[in-house]
């Protein structure tokens, strides 16, 4: 599915650029695990490693993996995986596919018409752009669809639900607009595709749509495509809505690789599985059906740029909606290449990006996947003149993550064993564009990634990537107050604060069921993707004009990821620093408690208007609108626990950080066992019985939302049950994550003490 | 023009209702200035006022006065002025009318095209709507226009500036669209309309139009008129645009009436004249306009509801347009009614609306003139019943606000020495509709506000308007943190905070230019009146439908300004209360040391990035944006003055307040001198120097800012200079500022010096 990063939502690079951001000059800053003299030698291999790196070979395997159709279970995805195979082999990888066998339903027929006296008949269809080859082909291509959707034909009036997110039925509840029975239209954005469908379930719906508002990424933020590269009005957002905040991955295996004959869920026991139908439509298709509705009119926020008046419902005429779908099992192809490492082969640096898109896939995924390519491709040239990395090199090239990050997850849950005890780090790309870092990650690898960002040479400017950022993250809370944390970081010259991992792409499985360290990146910011994400014109043609015309930041991405995982192969000591994880823990710490004394505020003041029957006393007679339920008590939690786990980890984090930057080199017997604290220290996050109602997802420190998908909640064991008012179980999780975190500064303070000579 | 109130903005009610907000009770409060058994006769007398009103007769009357085009110069302008004289002098007032002699340009050619390979020429014309009789009228309407732009016929490509404020200038600017020569496309909203021809021509602009966004007032916030209430796509809003920031009223005559006989300025020579012709027109009208636009995509912040992508420009063919008016003096007419005090005639209690509209007028102004006859012709029964006012009362209905509050500031500069030593409040109102109740005014008044408020039932529930709005604002405050401080105020059962006046509407020349305490009020919130305003659907039939249907708010709006009018009248001691507006005070004191260190802080943040070339490294080489000129060093200003000050001024209301409250009756001759004390206090708050560049404006606590024009800015002398960054002048203005709180605090010493028994 790709994850959209959000511009601005994470950040990273180091102090020591700070003032010379305008020089250009690349600092020469210490490297975190090596000796200064294994630190020259390292960076003289990554240059030797951006020599072996070309744009043009990125831009002509892009240009053939996106010739064809290459979504799951089509001929090109499968002739894409054969293809990698042969180049990792040949590239002198030691290289192999992995076949699972997952459900994967595509659809057979679909119909959305309104009926009644002006009746409209949906085109469900994406017709060729001018000037786009590509978008012209019809073999193999899918009409848009919703993965995981149930199926059904249903006829019933429609309601408008904004972006379909909790509040909005809240809104829809307080107008007195009636979701049970009809079929609910929502629009992308707000929150993740699969909660719409899934929460329009919930509330009694029959069938759910979700378009492209023309003002989110259509028309509004640039010209459509073939002017500019923007959503053109028959244009789809194609996704999966699988309930993968319960589980990613094959919904009949949860828990086990989708093996041939693996042991498997039905279609009606799987519980990631929606039972209503769901279409993804155009702003053409929908406009119609928006323009047919009466009701109130729809609050504000709910309205987008149609040059209609948005209302809530019900139509006035009711609307038919047909999907059927083929729910076969289809063969999907993981492409795992190793290179074994010299020193430590049963240590894995893990680095992956998928290879299946929706429907051509040139930004999403390929734009990564062939960034990830080269880097293998130089690699392996390293290799054969004579380096080898010390610890093993796992590249991956996924199948399946648009459907629900399957390809990684079954790959993943069948080898977990192995992977939580070799794995050191998860490295993951997806999507890239142009124009400014993003990374996002666990935060012992802040320190790292930081670093990374200042020897990476900005493509058009003589700056470094990282410093660029610095100064576009200050640029930008110049006039954003909301960015202001960040840029005091920025402008202190203290390392760039990096976001946490929610969900969206491969690093799911990793880092949230087993407990892997893990990284995210890519570049964006100066190009146009948005628009055509997931459609049948994310084309090689649309992302030579609107993506990387030059492919210099697949070449830059490349430079970052591959600087990673050889740092990571090579360091003495692993990478890792554990002072702005302490001090990104406080910052979580401080966000619960301001969110349990405002909720306790809001709640008693709206409590006490509802006593006051207030909401009442202001309703419009020619328009009432109902008072919202009453919140009831809210506690203050305590969170003593959490206080002192806190101080323990700040104290064991500026201990470690402190003797490792004064620690010399360290024996190499002596860094072994150092290191063998250190590899999965992360999996020290895990709680066995993982989080309420979802015992996959096991870390206490970062999940996607239950109620936001894609978005992070940290520390969400106690974060969701506040939000969701579960005050005993918020109180229960608050002991549960102070105990992973005591675990996790007790392996630092083993960790530290080593490192001191001590034991 | 009108005031466009906020609902928001302001806010009001007292504290003993909060308790049974539900139960709909009216409060018996004591009365600010009574004696507890002449408040219990008071009321008495104002349930015979209230008796005396009649929702029926509003809405003859409207209907009446709307039948026909009455703007400035028009027959029936004139036809309502003579019948209202009748109906005052039926009733038993001492009417006339006071005729003035203005400059009042009207359009007598208008053209407006697109030229090049898609030529478009604009309607500018609004069309009948069906069922609206009224707006098929056409004799005496004039097209669209904008008085008081500069008239001129010219050819040249356009740029679009978003609201046309000087924050939209820099975004222009920083993209590299250069304004100079250009038609500067603006649209409504974000500030004063007369604002943004007037900042196009200082940017070089050689003409301007003002177009209404559907997003903002048009099918955006519910369904055009006739389906609904808002704006259909060839709806224009009519305006002023003569720089009223300098001074309001006739541009010939500032700071004197214009009599038959004044020595005028030329139009040449008049400073509130612009000099490029511009128009208002619609969104019909626009969208090819706006659609021929090439350059840059315009930022998120100027892009409106039009289903099309807002670029900034130029256009990529040339624009012509052509304004040529009839620049002729034409004869205005101020209907004045007295009603002589029985026993202090020289102590005057004016209250105002005006009856000119720009075509049919019925929300605007008609709905507050009809209330405001109601008033008097119940009054005038009062008064043939026996009861006569103590003080006296001057009923105004004035002519000539929409081309700039002209009626209103001839006729107050005409009588300005008289007014500065009679008048003791100027009550106006406007434009009417149903909701809830606005109050703005000086903040003495704020607890006499209050008072009145919970004294006046509310029409829809059987609450008082006063309980609807502390419930109003307390709901609000659950999704808008912007309103927290009037909800706590509103929550705790403290008065409710009144906002401040800026202008827009008639009492700016009493307030600002005379001192003359003022208030401002209104009913809205539950109506849809925003599209039409100012054009040719603001009809009967309109304000029928979606105005206020019952007029029952036409109604209450006389019980409310008819309360404060009789309340004045009649009270023992002048109705002031000082704590409000001390605290108020405080509260401004404290927005403008925050806007220093802010101002500091963001100044500082963007100079040091300008000097690392930080702006030039993240600007996008495809598009690229230029760095913002450097702020320069700011000062931290001494505020000690003002601290000062505020503390005496403090210190001062709480003595007057405290005394008050226990004093009981106060002896006539006393209470003479104390209300000759009190009766022209806010005149102590005018600086004879005024603010810098525009002498007319004399208050130093409220003024309309000159770069919002509507916007009030508080402690305006030292906030504009601050946003201004003119540093020395903020200083200087710091201290004239605090001298005139200081002569305040003296009036206060004095006045609590005499109820105290002592003088």
């Amino acid at each position: 599915m790709s994850h959209r990063r959000l511009l601005l939502a994470t950040v990273m690079s180091t102090a020591l650029l700070c003032a010379n951001a305008a020089s250009g000059a690349l600092a020469q800053t210490p490297l975190l695990g090596f000796t200064p003299a294994d630190a020259e030698a390292q960076r003289g291999l990554e240059a030797r490693f951006d020599a072996g790196l070309s744009a043009d070979a990125q831009r002509g395997w892009m240009k053939d993996m996106a010739s064809k159709a290459n979504q799951v279970g089509s001929p090109h995805d499968k002739q894409n995986a054969d293809w990698m195979l042969a180049q990792f082999t040949a590239w002198g990888w030691d290289a192999k596919i992995e076949t699972f066998y997952i459900l994967y339903p595509t659809p057979i027929a679909e119909k959305l018409e309104l009926l009644g006296d002006h009746p409209y008949l949906a085109k469900l269809h994406e017709p060729p752009i001018p000037g786009d080859a590509t978008s012209a082909q019809t073999e193999n291509v899918l009409p848009p669809y919703l993965a995981y959707q149930g199926d059904g034909d249903v006829t019933a009036p429609a309601v408008y639900a904004n972006y379909g997110m909790p509040d909005d039925y809240k809104a829809l509840e307080r107008a007195g607009v009636d979701v049970k029975g009809k079929i609910v239209i929502t629009r992308y954005g707000g929150g993740w595709r699969g909660l719409k469908p899934q929460l329009a379930q919930e509330h009694g719906a029959v069938g759910c749509l979700i378009y492209s508002d023309p003002g989110d990424d259509g028309y509004g933020p640039a010209d459509p495509y073939p002017k500019g590269g923007t959503r053109p009005p028959d244009g789809v957002q194609r996704g999966s809505v699988q309930k993968m905040t319960i589980y990613p991955g094959d919904p009949l295996t949860p828990g086990i690789g989708a093996t041939k004959d693996a042991k498997r869920l039905t279609r009606e026991t799987a519980p990631t599985i929606l039972k209503i139908p769901a279409l993804p439509i155009s702003y053409a298709d929908v406009q119609p059906l928006l323009a047919a509705m009466s009701g109130p009119v729809a609050p504000k926020a709910f309205r987008g740029q149609l040059p209609i008046t948005y209302h809530l419902g019900p139509s006035t005429a009711p609307v038919h909606l047909l999907v059927k779908s083929d729910w076969g099992l289809k063969p999907i192809y993981d492409v795992i290449a190793v290179m074994k490492g010299s020193e430590f082969p049963d240590q894995w640096v893990v680095r992956g990006n998928h290879h299946d898109g929706w429907v051509f896939g040139a930004w999403d995924p390929l734009a990564g996947n062939v960034a990830l390519l080269n880097e293998a491709q130089s690699i392996g040239a390293l290799a054969k003149s004579g380096w080898k990395p010390k610890r093993t090199l796992v590249y991956a090239s996924w199948d399946a993550e648009e459907p629900g990050l399957i390809g990684s997850t079954e790959w993943a849950e069948e080898h977990a064993a192995e992977l939580q005890k070799k794995a050191v780090v998860y490295v993951n790309s997806d999507t890239n564009g142009k124009g400014f870092l993003n990374v996002e990650g666990s935060h012992d690898l802040q320190r790292f990634a930081n670093q990374v960002a200042v020897d990476v040479p900005d493509p058009e400017t003589k700056s470094s990537v990282g410093a660029r950022l610095r100064a576009h993250i200050q640029v930008q809370a110049l006039s954003d107050t909301h960015l202001e944390k960040n840029a005091k970081a920025a402008a202190s010259g203290a390392d760039l604060l990096i976001g946490a991992l929610g969900s969206g792409s491969d690093y799911s499985t990793f880092l949230q069921h087993l407990g892997v360290a893990s990284i995210d990146l890519g570049y964006s910011g100066e190009d146009e993707q948005g628009g055509i994400y997931h459609s049948a014109y994310d084309t090689f043609e649309h992302y030579s004009r609107f993506g990387d015309p030059t492919f210099d930041y697949g070449v830059a991405l490349s430079k970052t990821a591959g600087r990673m995982v050889l740092r990571e192969a090579d360091a003495d000591i692993l990478p890792l620093q554990f002072g702005g994880f302490a001090d990104t823990v406080g910052g979580y710490l401080e966000e619960l408690k301001k969110l349990n004394a405002e909720m306790k505020t809001k709640s008693e003041a709206q409590d006490k208007l509802l006593a006051e029957s207030a909401f009442g006393l202001v309703s419009n007679p020619a328009e009432p609108t109902l008072p919202p339920p009453a919140d009831g008590p809210v506690p203050m939690l305590d969170f003593a626990p959490l206080d002192t786990a806190l101080v323990k980890l700040k104290a064991s984090a500026a201990a470690y950080d402190g003797t490792l930057a004064k620690a010399g080199a360290v024996a190499p017997e002596r860094a072994a066992r150092i290191n063998a604290l250190l590899r999965d220290i992360d999996q020290t996050l895990l709680d066995p019985e993982g989080l309420p109602g979802r015992p996959w997802f096991k870390n206490l420190a970062y999940a996607p939302g239950v109620l936001t998908g894609y978005g992070a909640k940290t520390l969400p064991g106690v974060r969701e049950a506040i939000e969701g008012r579960r005050w005993a179980e918020a109180q229960a999780y608050v002991g549960r994550t102070a105990a992973v975190l005591n675990a996790y500064a007790a392996r630092v303070d083993a960790a530290c003490a080593l490192l001191k000579g001590l034991g």
